[in-house]
């Protein structure tokens, strides 16, 4: 399964329909293309889908369903894959640091696979060779030249192979796509506690889809708190159940000392430093592991609705 | 985009399927047809589907989703749209009175768009030039030669290339197309209080799907309460808070002061005139208006799961 | 409708995305095929969903819903579909004794409906003369060429075109088309009672997704469980209300007295004898019969979250 092409059928499709997807292309000086969805266009639901889809590599069925938080309507962002390894880790995880300049995005998408030097690769053995690469980054700065040179020198391709999708957390397509990472999560944590990652067979996932906030800092706070308090995954697993028993608890949200409050004040706290805060912060509120092997069920952690109140409808 | 031209795709894809989706197709004498999809044949939950994608031009996501009234197992109608003004207001809203003879049926669907003589469209400056047109008609008469002309001379297109698709209220589909109006409710309510249309980018809703009543009265009370006590709406709007503070508890049916018993009971208190009914109360249960510009989120009224109880099951 | 014309289709899809969908495609010695979703494989969440269509002669919508059973999450399986009979009876209900040797499973798919001699099909009146044929058999055996021969020489087709498609009940798509069958267990039992059948419509149906079990009978309890206490079904049904008040008290299981435990329990009581089960014990937790004519509504029967948390989360 070629991850790279595999998203790039959905940006050819999703470019057909840019008008109704309020979509725009970008040709870049130099050679490749960039599509705002959400900086200076409305993008919105289905652009977000759209959005998530290109983030898995097409590997996961995403759908808007109903919910509420605190009591009113909200709704919720559903993710299922039975390639989690391959969609979230080797693609969905933004982690590749994309700086040039004064630009700076953490990168998501299968080009990461094409890259393959990130940490996480090394562990899951996965190395795209490519001709194209599709990249998406959270952010409401368009990407440079420079920007497009980089990825395309660490990717093995000309510029002119580089696709990017631009969404900004405080908009709507750019939320959705964040939210629906509510499966990723769980598994990054899991790969961080050195559970074996090939394990996870297949995973489920739903988290609420936070409204647009006033600001991009404001609307991290948001998408963190959709997930950290709103965020509830199945993951079906193979092997024994003793390892699962070990790691479990440390998996959910919840397991972290700064879990208990909304995001954007735990930020705050820490002077606005992502790295200053607990990395195993960063999880579902509830992770739920199924042993395909034993039958054997572990749940660990719960959704915090006040929490999700207080970030969602208090300034 | 073209409203008529997307519908049209649909109404062909259906016509494809026309067994399988239980619908039946009828030209008329003098030209055009007229799609039956729910008077002399059984029509369906997915005729309904369709029906819904018609009737907004094929810009909603629409999908039967589960639910409980009163604590039994019911389906809910969900919509999603990036373009709710197109979707809603210039296709969907049966704001049409299509009086022919003695034919008298609400016209919706984007043929309104290209006729383009209700209010509505003096506000929403939409206008469409087309070769085709697309109707759709909640009602148990099927068209004549007289309306298909009537429409056809309207819309300034000949009478062959008038397609109009029809479900009585007391049908699957015919009450499911109905339902699928959350969201337009709520704008038509808010176009009705003068909010700048122009604001809405987006726009989730869900209402449950009433049960098939004895006759269309009957279903007309049903189907009226699905949204007036259990349609929840989120809107996505632009634009400042206090424009959304000050109509905002104007919005919900709980506005009205014909709100709070069974839509078929105020409807014979006003002896059956539609006319004599508030016209405040026809909007969904709940609104929530997420701002996002601001970030901030205001929710108007709550389903009454009460009145639905007593409208889906007693008589 | 050709059911195995239709249900064709979906194979045809399903295997030029074997990969993706975790399938394998095994030819038979003498002719033939069979498409392992579970047992050498891992098959999968979308593998599940597409064995269901291929179950259902693609005559039902299916998806993936969020829910939760005991206060955890766990995905529901939605079906619903406009052709209840033809889907269900004719295809979906696993009604055909397929022996052969040493070779024994329950037959599902439209290949019943080309067979044609089980009991149901002399009273739903349908038998399908067909080309090629397509069957789902609930297993962890692969066919034997000596199983394609009996079932080809049943259905009157050369070996060459029959395909079976096989998933153990303790695999992820095995135990997902066997819950959704929600549905169909409904229709099947007021067959049972004698309803008319040509009466039910449409329908609804939606049913939690049971962890994976430790090995197959565990897993037939955690799948009978999901009907039995977990599925919630609504019919849409033409005619009188008098029969359905009298037939409906006897759909749920709850009108069993075998109702009231987990079914390894029941089927241990009766020493893993299906037939010494009360037959009136297999059906959903929840029947809510909605008649089309009369606007009447009927529920019977309820969930019940304590068995299915026994049942789920306790080994």
């Amino acid at each position: 399964m070629h991850l790279n092409g595999r998203s790039l059928k959905i940006v050819e499709a999703m470019l057909t329909k840019a008008q109704e997807r309020r979509v725009a292309l970008h040709p870049i000086e130099k050679g490749g293309r960039f599509i705002d969805c959400g900086i200076d266009v409305h993008g919105g639901l289905r652009a977000g889908i759209e959005l998530v889809k290109i983030c898995m590599a097409d590997l996961a069925d995403v759908a808007l369903v109903p919910g509420t938080v605190g009591g009113r309507s909200c709704p919720h962002v559903q993710v299922s894959t039975d390639h989690p390894v391959a969609a979230c880790l080797a693609s969905q995880y933004a982690g590749w640091q994309i700086s040039e300049g004064k630009f700076f995005a953490m990168g998501s998408g299968p080009m990461r696979a094409a890259y393959g030097h990130e940490p996480v690769f090394a562990s899951i053995g996965y190395k795209e060779a490519t001709h194209s690469v599709v990249g998406v980054l959270e952010g409401r700065n368009p990407p440079t030249s420079g920007v497009i040179a980089k990825i395309a020198s660490a990717c093995g391709v000309p510029p002119s192979s580089v696709t990017l999708l631009v969404a900004p957390t405080a908009s709507i397509a750019g939320g959705l796509q964040v939210v629906a990472r509510s499966v990723e999560t769980a598994l990054h944590k899991l790969h961080e506690l050195h559970f074996d990652m090939t394990r996870v067979i297949s995973a489920h996932g739903v988290a609420p889809l936070p409204p647009v906030a006033k600001n991009d800092l404001a609307a991290i706070g948001r998408t963190n708190d959709s997930i950290l308090y709103g965020a509830r995954v199945v993951l079906y697993v193979e092997g024994d159940d003793a390892s699962i028993e070990e790691v479990g608890p440390k998996v959910p949200s919840s397991s972290s000392k700064d879990h208990g409050e909304p995001f954007a004040a735990i930020f705050a706290r820490y002077n606005n430093d992502f790295y200053a805060v607990d990395p195993h912060l960063f999880s579902p509120a509830e992770v739920v592991i199924q042993n395909v092997e034993t039958g054997n069920v572990f749940s660990f952690g719960a959704i915090d609705d006040a929490v999700l109140t207080r970030s969602f409808y208090s300034g």
